[in-house]
């Protein structure tokens, strides 16, 4: 009987400093919800995996919601009385404020003060801020530089457009053997930052990688999209195949050395928020674990009561708690390889718990069979698996009535899902077990 | 959409001064579980509140009991050899056994001692003590007087009755929008007692008088009665009524300075358990929250199997934990205004809950719909209260799918219930949520 | 109404001494899973309790097993260069291992030593082993004794039979009222040891001594088996039987001074499970309750999935914990009396939870019923008693609705079950509960 290995299949080192790799390349390209830069973005990925683009008109009405307008930006600076660009959008794509509408003014700087946002805590770093739903402009800068600024009159310009065009997204699908899907979302609508979210963009390219390359049996679906407005067009286009989805998971902030933090799904019970407990408990990793809420990324929507969708959120540093988060300073430097390679680990574990989960029933239920005659017990000769092959072995023996998975087994006996998993093969393998439920 | 709110109907101090008034009145009346003190007292109560007397004669079969026969106590006193009366009734009702036979006797001091009830622990005070149901005589007095009394005849006098009268009780009706009820207890039969039990009757009339002023949905029945034999007495007379009681409290113990108690219903999962323990929880008050046990005050008859109505008791320090428990020294100085007021606060609390809990589903269940452009996003502008508003509203719309009270969702979101039930009004005003269960 | 009461009828230190005294005889006779060493084991036993024997032609199938043959052991020892015998069968039977095949040669010291088991940790200490699945021969022996040997030519001897014969086990079956059975089983085919398994026997040769003076409602069947493969052989003979087990108990490891410790069943939440929790928590003695696992001794087949009995086992300390275990120092001495005892009061406190958890109903279900005039209140002298007999009495009152045994107001109550039981005959008596349910 066939396990789905993912985990032989990739080392976490070489895979994690590939992953920083397809960072740094899409760090530049300067992203918002809609517009040229998140269509680049798209590009970079699909030279790695197989990617479909969609696009949605603006105005399309999605539930309570309807399509912005497309933003594009070319230029925005400030330039100082003596006629210094002090702030300069071509050196980062942070500067201005996202969905800015096109300015051409001279203003004196208290007027300019009320468009410009720091970090008064972190003098040095530039914040991240956007206004997609109400109409306004400004630009972010260092505390420091804001500070410095003398009296006089600024020209300030942002050289934007705010039309009619479209909203983009991108599917990547990967078959299995079944029609059943698992979902990967990643959102890719942020500028130059990285663990919120280029990180999860990478590491979702990572596991489609995998997977092509690995037999398995749950079909993948992994999306691109735009925070939040991307889930409800993406939603409101795909209701048939929510169906399809037995699991979810929204990846983000993935690539600092923050612990572990599995969000469990709005339902709280399923599958998927047994395994991803299970696999962080036996990971070694420090971690936590949180109920749902709703708010944070967009399992909000797939988690709205209408889809109710067995989506979880399976991070490093949360959204909103580490410092450098919305800064300029989650850069390149903040997210290391090391920390994107345990992450994928992480993944790779958990997707072999669902592919993996199956339910056998023992052939000889009455008593024990006599594992000895058939060259089970002892098999091994490391003591210590051996006695964990044994010890799986006589759980599976014992707990195999069609009624218990084999992740059930893994939880009560304590025994890692993957253990329990190998000896289930090898009893299978020896005609004790078969598939099927009670 | 209207919310019945009681809270901004009262000052907790000028409550907690008026409630202590209405004591100190009631204090000096020599009351027991029958006879003309609390026929008294239900005068004062009625000065106050609305209410309808009953009576029961004596002999009637009520269940497995009988109403015992009326006391009256006109007088009562001790002697002593020199002619001094050492302890006289008129000093105070707590110095005759509560349903002391009549008796005019001459003894000598040992066998006056069998007759002579203290608290050696704390000598200066006088226990409280009945025999309702053996006949018997007998005296309270200090430790230190007892022990100063030397040889010699006792004249002991006790001018008592006891013969075929009545048991009295009161109610006061509040009637709201709906024929179910809610049900507040308090026993008002003990004499010179403050805590235990003239604080429950204070606040009983405190909380009717605000709900006589204030729009509600439920329906109260205030009982005013005779420890135990009056909640068997009313039960006797009330099993229809029981059928429309939705919750109940016995009051009692609330003006002391302990930490708030509640003790569940005998069901211990009902609507009030869940409400006391969020209020409880939310007040910032030191409490405790316990299973219900038979044993206690008038939740006893309300919970036993026949009846199993869900009744709580919601106290401060409880029964016989205290060191002035039926003792002198539970007088008008051991319970104070201010925690009378507070008292009343968190029963006011804890009723609104209850008139405000209801079920409500999401109209737009399909991803979040857009507060933003109904002005409920960031709407306050205190930040604060703006972002637990949203976090409400968040809740609210996730969860509300008809089969989540707000109460549930309360509790599962961690925000104070009237942060939700505000919350859950105005979205309702938006016409994002309508009332009404899957 | 009369309840089973076991405790009255015999003293913990005479009945541990009774049981060391039954455990010394036992002691030196050289048993296995079959043979002439099981078979006196038995003829011992039934000079104490009735006892039924049983034997199984080797080669029956049973399951997936089949009863193996039976092994004769006449004598074995190994002989140096000079001529002394340092290993002698005759000295004790842990000397050869259990199921060696017969031998008769002369050996160097290399050859030997790879038929050798010793406890390097504790060099005087002899193991015991066996080989029943696996032709083998072997000896044990102290790693002092090992180590001193010189270099030279050993004879070696096992003068051991392994043909065709039969297993042997052996019932003790007691009546009571009902048909429903209660399983006491001890595995008895360990040779020189005491603890693991000797004070298993014995403790279960007192209990049936115990039920055969005592009138009791279950029935009890009390197997004396080899272990393992005797309860594989007793469930394949026995399935009719299994349908009348209400619990069952694997006894073992009863006479160290190691805390308590009960292995739940596999379902966890049987009546057993509970009681037996229930009696540890109010037995004063250290104690730990773990879940069933697949492993340990019989229960290991009493559980499989195809029976799935409410088989549980009471122990102190557990198999494989103790240093002594499966040593030579598993003796007498290691086995006290005293221990032997207390573990035969907590034996026969549980099994008086298990006969008198009744379930009963309050006539007066509306409010308490008036105990005082039933001469129910105050009703002992001392005032710890009259309480808790009070107040058990008020939680029987309150909980007898026909839904809950006596067990589960214990429970609840957190009174001692013989507590609640004798407040619960005493309510029986005086007409106020009847048994039955709703």
């Amino acid at each position: 009987m066939k396990l789905t290995d993912l985990r032989s299949n990739f080392s976490p080192s070489e895979a994690g400093e590939q992953m920083h790799r397809l960072m740094s390349q899409l760090y530049p390209i300067p992203r918002s919800i809609t517009g040229d830069g998140i269509r680049e973005t798209f590009r970079v990925i699909g030279e790695e995996i197989p990617l479909e683009a969609h696009r949605v008109p603006s105005g399309t009405r999605v539930f309570d919601w309807e399509v912005p307008r497309e933003w594009q930006i070319r230029d925005a600076y400030i330039r100082s009385p003596d006629g210094e660009k002090i702030v300069d959008f071509r050196d980062s794509s942070l500067h201005v404020v996202g969905y800015s509408t096109p300015v051409d003014r001279r203003i004196d700087l208290d007027e300019l003060r009320q468009h410009i946002h720091t970090v008064p805590e972190h003098p040095d770093w530039i914040p991240f801020r956007a206004s997609y739903y109400e109409d306004n402009w400004g630009f972010c800068m260092s505390h420091n530089r804001l500070a410095s600024l003398g009296p006089g009159m600024y020209d300030v310009r942002v050289d934007s457009s705010l039309e009619p065009g479209y909203l983009d997204y991108a599917e990547c699908h990967v078959r299995g053997e079944l029609d059943e899907e698992i979902l990967i979302s990643a959102h890719a609508c942020h500028p130059a930052l990285c663990n919120d979210n280029l990180s999860g963009v990478v590491l979702a390219v990572a596991i489609a990688r995998l997977l092509l390359g690995t037999e398995h049996r749950f079909s993948y679906r992994f999306l691109f999209i735009p925070s939040i407005i991307g889930s409800i067009v993406w939603l409101s286009r795909n209701e048939d195949a929510c169906r399809r989805i037995r699991a979810g998971l929204v990846v983000s902030c993935v690539g600092d050395g923050g612990d572990f933090r599995y969000k469990r799904t709005r339902r709280g019970d399923t599958v998927l928020d047994r395994a991803a407990e299970h696999v962080l408990t036996n990971s070694g990793h420090r971690h936590s674990v949180v109920d749902f809420y709703p708010y944070g990324y967009d399992e909000r929507n797939y988690c709205s009561p209408g889809f109710d969708l067995p989506v979880g959120s399976l991070t490093r540093s949360s959204h909103g708690t580490f410092p450098e988060y919305h800064t300029s300073a989650d850069d390149l430097e903040f997210v290391k390889a090391a920390f994107l390679g345990e992450s994928l680990s992480v993944y790779a574990t958990l997707l072999e718990v669902l592919e993996n989960n199956g339910v056998f029933v023992n052939r000889n239920p009455k008593c024990e069979p006599q594992l000895g005659r058939r060259g089970l017990y002892n098999v091994t000769g490391g003591l210590k698996e051996g006695r964990s092959q044994e010890m799986a072995m006589f759980w599976l023996l014992n707990q195999c009535d069609g009624t218990h998975s084999l992740l059930d087994i893994a939880e009560k006996s304590r025994i890692p899902f993957d253990v329990i998993a190998c000896a289930g093969a090898r009893l299978h393998d020896a005609g004790l077990l078969v598939e099927g439920s009670a």
